[in-house]
C-alpha cells in the first residue's frame, strides 16, 4: 500500500503534516486506496490535489495518515476559499493566484505568507469538498451509500470509517505563543494576532471579547467598591449606580461592534464572502431534487420539521422549565428548614448552614444546565435541520431560555414575589460565586489534571522505549490524537452571557457582582488560554466576522436588566419614602424611567455607528473599486471579441 | 444649428422622443453646441452616444431639445444600469446584451422589450453619468467651473443654463392607464403593474402600500363600527378592541414587507444591485481628493457639517417645537373660552361654537407643518450633506420629529394631563377629519382645478391656430412642461404616516377613527391616481426594493401606540372599577400587560420571516447561481490563458 504513493517520496523532504487523518481499525484496504487516490488526484479528475502520506509508527495497526499540500496547491486553494490578506498598499483584498504580487510579503520561496491554520483551514475546505462523481456508495462498504455530489469526508464520518480528522500542532509556535499568552505574570493585552494566527478567528474573537469585557466591567466593579466597603444602605447612591450600569451596557455592547469591526477588519474576516451553505453532516432524508441547486440530495419535508419542533421540541422545553421551577420551590423550602434552624439553635454552624442551600441549588442548577444541554442537542439533531447555521439557532435558543429561567428564576421569586431583598444579595452572591468556580473546575482545571496525568504516563512509556527525548513526529500525532476535542466556543460565550445576567439583573442590590466578574474572567482568560494550549486537540481555524447570535442576546439581557432594575429601584423603602403621599405617584415615575432609559438605550444603539468611520471608508473604497474593476472587466471583454472578430 | 446634426435626419424614422431638455432662454450658442456634442458623441469619445433633436416650433425663442436613442443603445443602456428582466424560464436576472436570447420577449425587432419608463429612466442615468473630461468650465460660461469627472448635467442645473429635463408623456399608454385604474367605478385591485410600467416601481410601490394599508385597516374599522352604533361605553370591549389594534398593527407592518418582497421581486428591484453613490447635485465645497474614489472631487470637511448640525439645526428644531406647544396651549385657552361661551349662552351657535377652536387648530397646525417643511428643506440643504441618502434621512428625521409633535401634542396634553376622554375624543375627530379634508384639498383638488384651467386656456389658443384638434408633439411638450413637478412621494407617505398615527396612538377612546381612515384612503387612492395622470409631469422612474425608513417610522408609531393605549385603558373608570383596592394593582397590572404587549410585538417581529418562502428559495438559487458562475468563470479563464500560451 505504502509503496502506491511512492512518487511522493520524491517530494518527501518538501512534505510538510498539516493534517491528521484517522481511519477506523480494520478499515478495508480497498476504502483506503480509493479514498488516498481521491485525495491525491488532480482536480480535474475530481480529486483535492493534495498530498497524503501513512504514519509509520512500531504498531502497525493503526491507520493513520498525515495529508499536506505543496506551496502552490495552498495559494491556489486560498483563492477558492476566498482569503483575504494584506496588500503592500495596507488595503484588504481578496486574494488571488494572479494578483499573489501585490499582496504584503509575497515571494514564491516564502512558505510563510500563509500561516499554518489557513492552510489547515484550506486543507479541510478542500477535502470536505471532494465530491463523489459516479459511486454508488463507499468502496468496501455498500450500506454507505453516495450520490454524485455528496461530500465524500462527510459520509465516511457519519459511517464511522472515519474517525476524526484534526490540524497538528505545531510545538515552535505553541510554545512561543504560550509564553506571550500566559507564560509570565503580566498586565497588559492579550496576543490577539498571534492567537488569530494559531486558533483562527472565531478563537481569538472569543478571547478578545472576553478582554473586553472585563476592561469594561472594571468601571462598574471600581464604583461597586465603596458600596461595600462602606456599607451604603442608602438607595440614592444604588439609584445612580444602577443608572449608570443601564446606560453603560448598551454603550460597551455599542463599542464592541466597533471594536470587532476593526479587528475583523484587519484579520480580512469582514471582507470574506459568506461560502455556499452545504447541508450538515447529519442531515439526513430521501433522494430528491435539492429546488435552489437543482441538484440531486437529501430532501426532508419542513412541515415534518415544523411538527417535531412544536408537537415535540417545545413541549419538552416547557416541561423542562416546569421541572426547573419546582427544583427551585424545593430549595424554598431547604432555605427555610435552614433558616428555622439557625433560629432554634444560633451558632457558628448554623449560620455556615444558612449558606448551604444556596451552594446545593447553584450545584444542582449547574448539573441540570449540563444535562439538559445534551438533551437539547439530542433534540435539535433530531428536528434534522438542512444548515448549521439554523441548527445552530434553534440549539442556542433552547438553551438560552432554559439557562435563563433556571439561572435566574429563583433571583426573580425571590425580588419579586418575597420581596426580601436581604436573601437576594446573599443568593445572588451565593449563585455568582460557585457557578464561577464549579466552570472554572469543570471547565479547564479538571481537564487540565487528567491531561497532565495521560501525558506523563504516556511520556514514560515512550520514553521506555527510546533514549531521545525529543518527541517524534509519530508520538507527537499519537499524543494529540488522544487529546479531547474542543466543541467551539457555545459553552465559554454561555457562561459570559449568565455572568451577565447576575451583574446586570439586580446590579443595584448588590454592586459588588461587577467585581467578582472581573476576578473571574481575569482567571477565565488564563485558564481558557490553559485548556486551548494544553488541553485540547487544535481546532481547525473557522474565520467569522462577527460574534453573531451572542450579540442579540447580550442586548436582549441589556434590555431586561433595565426592567428589573427599575422594579428593584422603585421598591426599596429609602425611594419609597420620597412618595409618602401615594404609592401611585411613585409607580408612575418609576415606569416613566423605565421607558425613558429604554428609549435612550434605543436611540443610542441607533445613533452609535457599528463601524468605525475609517473602516467605514475602507469599505466604500472596496465596493467602488470592485464597481470600477466589473466596468473594466465588460470593457475589455468587448475589446477582446472586437480583437477576435478582426483576426478572424 | 440644426444642421450639424444633419445626419439624425436620416434616422428621423426611427427617432422616438422619449426626454425632454428644456434650456434656459437666451443659452450661447456654443454652450448649446458643445452639449448637444457631447450627447450624441461615441462612448469611445466620452460622449452618451443618444439621438437629440431641436423642437421646431412656430416660437423659435425656446430652447427646447428632443433625446432619444437607438434600440441596441438602450439595450446596452439597461445592461449598464442593471436593470432585471425576466427569463424564459420565468427567474429574474439582470440583463446582459450578450445573453439576451434567454431573456422573456425579447427580439430584436420587439422594440417594446424595454418599457417606456425603462428606456427613459436608461436615458436619464446616461445623461447624469455625462461626465466632464478636460473642461475646465461650461463652454460660453466661465463661472459654471468643471473638473474631470464632474456630471455636465448636474453642472448645467446648478448653473440655471439647463431649466429641466422630464420624460415625455405617451398619451396612448397613459389613457389605458387612466382607463383601467380610476376611469370607472370598480371593486378591485389597482393595475399595480401597469403602473410600476408606466411611473416607476418608487410610486408603484406607495400605491401599493396605500391600498394594502387601507386593506389592512377595514378589520379595526369593522370592528369599530358596533362602538359607534351601539355607542359601547363599555371599557371591557375597548381594552379588547385596543389589544387587538395593537398586535395586528404589527402583523400588517411585517406582513407589509413580505408583500413587498413579492411586488419588488416580480419586478426585478428586489435583486438589482445598488449604484455606486454619487454626490448629490447641490453639494459644495472645495476641490480635493474624494479619500474612497481617489478622485478630485469637491470635499467638505465632516466636522463643519455636525458644527451645523448640532449648532444651528438642532437649537432651530427645539425652537419650533417649543413654538408648536406654544401654540397648542393658545388652542387650550381658545377651547376654553369657547366652553364657557356656551355654558353662558346656551344655543345651536354656541354648540357649534364648540368645534370651532379644533379647526382652528387643525388648520394652523396643517399651515405650520408645510412653514416648517420648507424651512427643514433649506436647513438640511444647507448642512451640505454629500450623498442624497444622508440629505433624505436628516430631513425626514427632522420632519417627523416635528410634525409628530405638532399632530399629536395637544391629544397627549388632553389625554395625560387634563384627563378628558370626551375632548380627547372630540379633539381627535375634528383633528382627524379636518386635517383629511385639507390635504385632499391642496393636494390634489386645487393643482387639479389649476390644471384644467390652464389646459383650457392652452388648448383655446393653439386650436385658434389650428384647426386640427389632434395634439402635435410640439403642443404636447409645450403643455408638459407647464406642469408642476411631481416632488416625490414624502408628502404622500408622511400623510398616510400621520393617519396611522391618529388611528393607532388613542385607538380606545375613537374606534371609529379606523373608518375615517378607510374612507379617506380610498378617495386618497383616486385623488392621488387623478394627481399622477393629469396634474403633473410625468416623474423619472426610480427603482426600489422597499418603501425604506417608512418603515421603521411606522413600527415606532406602533410600538409608541401600545404605550399609549395601555395608559388610556388603565385610566378608564370601568377598569379602575375593577380594583377598588388599590391602585397600585392597577398600575401595576397595567404596566405588566404594557410589557407583555411589547415583548410578543418584538418576538412576532422576529419571527415572522420578512420574505416569504419562494422568494428565499429564489433568492438561494440565484445566489448559489452566481457562485457557480463565478468559479466557472475562473475555470474558462485559465483555460484561455493555457491556449493563448500554447499558441505562442
Amino acid at each position: 500500500l505504502v509503496e502506491s504513493w511512492s512518487f511522493l517520496d520524491t517530494v518527501e523532504s518538501n512534505f510538510r503534516p498539516l493534517v491528521v487523518i484517522e481511519l477506523a481499525k480494520g478499515t478495508k484496504e480497498e476504502t483506503i486506496e480509493w479514498f488516498t487516490k481521491r485525495i491525491v488526484d488532480k482536480k480535474a479528475n475530481g480529486g483535492a490535489q493534495l498530498l497524503v502520506k501513512p504514519l509509520v509508527t512500531e504498531n502497525e495497526v493503526e491507520n493513520i495518515y498525515l495529508v499536506g499540500a505543496s506551496h502552490l496547491r495552498l495559494l491556489l486553494g486560498a483563492e477558492s476559499v476566498g482569503l483575504v490578506k494584506e496588500c503592500n498598499d495596507n488595503s484588504m483584498r481578496a486574494f488571488t493566484y494572479s494578483s499573489r504580487k501585490t499582496f504584503k510579503d509575497f515571494a514564491d520561496d516564502n512558505h510563510n505568507f500563509l500561516t499554518m491554520a489557513e492552510c489547515q483551514y484550506i486543507i479541510k475546505h478542500e477535502l470536505e469538498n471532494l465530491r463523489a462523481k459516479n459511486e454508488k456508495m463507499i468502496p468496501g462498504y455498500p450500506q454507505a451509500k453516495l450520490y454524485p455530489g455528496k461530500s465524500i469526508v462527510r459520509r465516511l464520518l457519519t459511517s464511522g470509517i472515519l474517525v476524526q480528522i484534526f490540524p497538528l500542532h505545531d510545538r515552535e509556535e505553541l510554545k512561543k505563543l504560550r509564553h506571550s499568552w500566559y507564560g509570565r505574570v503580566k498586565v497588559g493585552y492579550q496576543p490577539l494576532d498571534d492567537i488569530r494566527c494559531y486558533f483562527g478567528e472565531t478563537i481569538a474573537l472569543y478571547f478578545g471579547f472576553l478582554e473586553y469585557f472585563t476592561f469594561a466591567l472594571i468601571p462598574m466593579a471600581v464604583i461597586g467598591i465603596p458600596y461595600y466597603v462602606f456599607a451604603w444602605e442608602d438607595y440614592d447612591k444604588y439609584v445612580m449606580f444602577a443608572t449608570f450600569n443601564l446606560l453603560w451596557s448598551t454603550v460597551i455592547l455599542e463599542v464592541w461592534k466597533r471594536i470587532c469591526a476593526i479587528l475583523t477588519y484587519r484579520w480580512g474576516t469582514l471582507l470574506m464572502k459568506r461560502q455556499f451553505e452545504e447541508p450538515r453532516p447529519g442531515f439526513h432524508g430521501v433522494l430528491g431534487i435539492n429546488p435552489v441547486t437543482g441538484r440531486e440530495e437529501p430532501v426532508y419535508s419542513s412541515i415534518k420539521r415544523q411538527l417535531r419542533i412544536y408537537l415535540v421540541s417545545l413541549p419538552f422545553v416547557c416541561l423542562c422549565l416546569y421541572f426547573s421551577l419546582y427544583v427551585m420551590m424545593i430549595y424554598f423550602d431547604l432555605e427555610q428548614w435552614a433558616l428555622d434552624y439557625h433560629k432554634e439553635n444560633e451558632s457558628n454552624f448554623s449560620s455556615l448552614m444558612l449558606y448551604v442551600p444556596s451552594i446545593i441549588y447553584a450545584v444542582v442548577i449547574e448539573i441540570m444546565n449540563r444535562i439538559y444541554r445534551y438533551a437539547a442537542e439530542f433534540l435539535t439533531s433530531w428536528e434534522n435541520h438542512r444548515l448549521e447555521s439554523s441548527y445552530q439557532n434553534h440549539l442556542i435558543l433552547k438553551v438560552l431560555v432554559f439557562n435563563f429561567l433556571n439561572c435566574f428564576a429563583s433571583l426573580f421569586y425571590i425580588a419579586f414575589v418575597l420581596f426580601d431583598m436581604k436573601l437576594l444579595r446573599q443568593s445572588l452572591a451565593t449563585l455568582l460565586i460557585t457557578s464561577q468556580i464549579l466552570n472554572q473546575f469543570a471547565e479547564s482545571l479538571l481537564p487540565y489534571w487528567l491531561q497532565k496525568r495521560y501525558n506523563r504516563r504516556m511520556k514514560k512509556r515512550m520514553c521506555s522505549q527510546k533514549t531521545d527525548t525529543d518527541l517524534s513526529l509519530a508520538d507527537q500525532v499519537n499524543m494529540e490524537k488522544e487529546m479531547g476535542t474542543y466543541l467551539g466556543t457555545f459553552d465559554d460565550y454561555l457562561e459570559l452571557f449568565l455572568q451577565f445576567g447576575y451583574v446586570s439583573l439586580f446590579s443595584c442590590v448588590y454592586p459588588l457582582a461587577a467585581v467578582f466578574a472581573v476576578l473571574n474572567n481575569i482567571t477565565e482568560i488564563y485558564s481558557d488560554a490553559l485548556k486551548m494550549c494544553r488541553v485540547y486537540k487544535r481546532p481547525f481555524a473557522e474565520p467569522t466576522a462577527n460574534i453573531g447570535v451572542w450579540q442579540l442576546a447580550f442586548e436582549t439581557m441589556s434590555v431586561i436588566s433595565v426592567v428589573t432594575n427599575c422594579i428593584l429601584i422603585g421598591m426599596s423603602p429609602q425611594v419609597d419614602a420620597l412618595f409618602p403621599d401615594s404609592k401611585m405617584d411613585l409607580v408612575l415615575t418609576v415606569a416613566l424611567v423605565e421607558h425613558l432609559i429604554l428609549a435612550i438605550k434605543f436611540i443610542m444603539a441607533f445613533v452609535i455607528p457599528d463601524k468605525p468611520r475609517d473602516i467605514q471608508m475602507k469599505l466604500a473604497r472596496l465596493e467602488f473599486e470592485s464597481l470600477e474593476a466589473l466596468k473594466q472587466q465588460v470593457r475589455a471583454f468587448q475589446m477582446q471579441l472586437h480583437f477576435l472578430l478582426i483576426q478572424h
